[in-house]
């Protein structure tokens, strides 16, 4: 998608091949800087501090880190060591695994001196991969928009949205914003609620920059303040992204996703999860039991970043010193407050029958 | 409660009479400084600019303002004006409208010249009263706690709070906190969950600074960690206050109040509120359509204050040049969500034929 007019991905090799390059996402929406990461160490670096997220863009990044490991040494056991590593930069999102775990089958057949060509290729089709499905979700959930506007003929439609799911989540488009982002190119009037996401404010910082880069009326929120505009009617749609849906449909995704879904539900408002298939984690059925909830450093909520009035960003202290920090970085949304997952083969049901025939690769609804 | 160890009231007269103090709670929890009131104008500043906040020290503050106001000119006139400009200040709390009338009252049926010092001794004596209903309302919370903790004899017990209902919102003890301190008083183990609140962050600036002043365990999370945490067993109650209840208890409070209420209910949770009666209003019954929901300025959500790393206290901007955002302060919370209703005469249901019991001064169960 565009920044200042002009088209960007989020993550793209460097021209030598020695190189994966990302934008340093810890800097937005006040800076624009692009990283460079060289090695796995940086890739896990990027991944575990954040200058990255978003779980389709974690996979992403991770299938690079493989690819620059082959560069130094691609034999069976640094593969795996390497694997390891980037495994355990988030636990949350399985898309990172999944990535890792698609680069070792491809790469561990091959001979060692052909593994580097090979793995720098395959990441790269992982990365134009996740921009075609982010595409093809973009169009499930463009339908899904359609039907709702013509029930609200006369004005825009409100869609609300928890975090970044947009394209700085995933090489390209986004996950809950590529519907969104497809309204817009289809000309349907639409205005987004952007929750603040607190304590990370990836709503503030990532998705109200994006959604402004490209031209989308949207207005930032309190997380408090959804549940309020959903009993006014000024929210038609829910839309959230997922870093990983178990086989029953059960959601995780940034905490305080399930407030949101439980508004819904309480106000009638359709809650929908945006996802590629490779963040369902067919191998789990009960989310709350067996999805690992990272827990992040405590100072993530103590401390914000902002721009100052001297125009310098800087990091301020909110909590009075003494006081004790949790910062619990996901919440799992069970699959009954789920109105449907939009994922590249269609739209799904959060039922565990539905969810096998999508692994399956039949079309959905 | 106390400040450094030295025990203090939000509030409190002017050694001369002519002026009230408070605390400028806009710099908690980072400085603290005390503020002189010596004008019905300076009043209303300090109300509608949140230097005092939470109804029921609105309400104490607003009655003050009106004895203020006779010092200057006492006459029928000077009262009515000054009573509407005191209610414009805050559109929510009933407090102050209860107050500022109660004033009213007691003060028209005076010649002119005895209203100043009765005005005066009046609004000492809301403060006083304020006081004293407060720290019931704590005893009748402290029964709710024992009667839980019983049920969770090994470990502490965890309650979560939003926004602050502590002392610093009334005049001395607080409405959802009092029940705390009287636990604290009697011993009881607990630990409680402070949500941030924001975008004015009351409950990491004002009630994590109360309850480390006072000694009581706690921990800061983001508004979004409270779904997560109740359904992991991890709050036993949450008890918050209210800016104003309908005569069928639908309770208006701090936006974000309504999606605990929600995880509450999901999660078999009790969601307690805590207030004087004087914050019931028996004229309105629909909440959601009745309340009138303040809109407060946008740069309260897209900018915050912190300590810098430098000590300077100093604001930072969060959000992107050029997205809009909408603020929001209170929510309702449907009657169905409301466990109880905790008052200085008892604990009572959140239907109106308990609430008309409690408001006709019957003690409640």
């Amino acid at each position: 998608m565009k920044v200042a007019g002009i088209h960007r991905r989020s993550l793209w090799p460097a021209d030598g091949g020695d190189a994966v390059m990302v934008i340093d996402q810890r800097r937005l929406p006040f800076a624009w800087a692009i990283a460079r990461l060289d090695s796995v160490a940086r890739v896990h670096e990027a991944i575990a501090d954040m200058w990255v997220r978003g779980a389709p863009l974690i996979g992403a990044t991770a299938a690079y880190g493989m690819a620059l490991q082959c560069r130094v040494a691609a034999g069976d056991g640094e593969l795996h060591q390497a694997k390891a590593l980037l495994d355990s930069a988030r636990p949350t999102a399985v898309n990172l695994a999944w990535a890792t775990r698609r680069m070792l089958a491809a790469l561990a057949p091959l001979p060692v001196a052909q593994r580097a060509d090979a793995a720098w290729a395959l990441a790269g089709a992982i990365a134009d991969e996740d921009v075609a499905v982010n595409a093809a979700i973009g169009r499930h959930g463009l339908a899904l928009l359609q039907d709702l506007a013509h029930r609200h003929a006369y004005r825009p439609l409100n869609i609300l949205t928890h975090c970044n799911a947009g394209w700085l989540a995933t090489v390209d488009w986004g996950t809950a914003l590529a519907p969104l982002y497809q309204a817009q190119a289809a000309g349907l009037a639409l205005h987004v609620w952007v929750d603040e996401t607190r304590p990370r404010n990836q709503g503030a910082s990532l998705t109200a920059w994006e959604l402004g880069q490209q031209g989308v009326p949207h207005t930032v929120i309190a997380d408090n303040s959804g549940g309020h505009l959903m009993q006014h009617g000024r929210v038609d749609a829910v839309i959230v992204g997922a870093d990983r849906v178990t086989a029953r449909g059960d959601v995780c995704n940034k905490i305080g996703t399930y407030l949101k879904a439980l508004a819904a539900y309480d106000n009638g408002v359709p809650f929908y999860v945006a996802l590629p298939l490779s963040t369902l984690d067919l191998a789990l059925a009960d989310g709350l039991a067996e999805i690992p909830i990272e827990q992040r450093p405590p100072r993530e909520l103590t401390h914000l970043s902002g721009r100052a009035a001297s125009g310098e960003v800087l990091e301020v202290q909110l909590v009075p010193d003494g006081s004790a920090a949790l910062n619990p970085a996901f919440d799992v949304t069970p699959a009954r407050l789920v109105s449907g997952l939009i994922t590249e083969r269609g739209v799904f049901a959060a039922d565990e029958a539905a969810l096998r025939t999508a692994a399956s690769g039949t079309a959905g609804g």
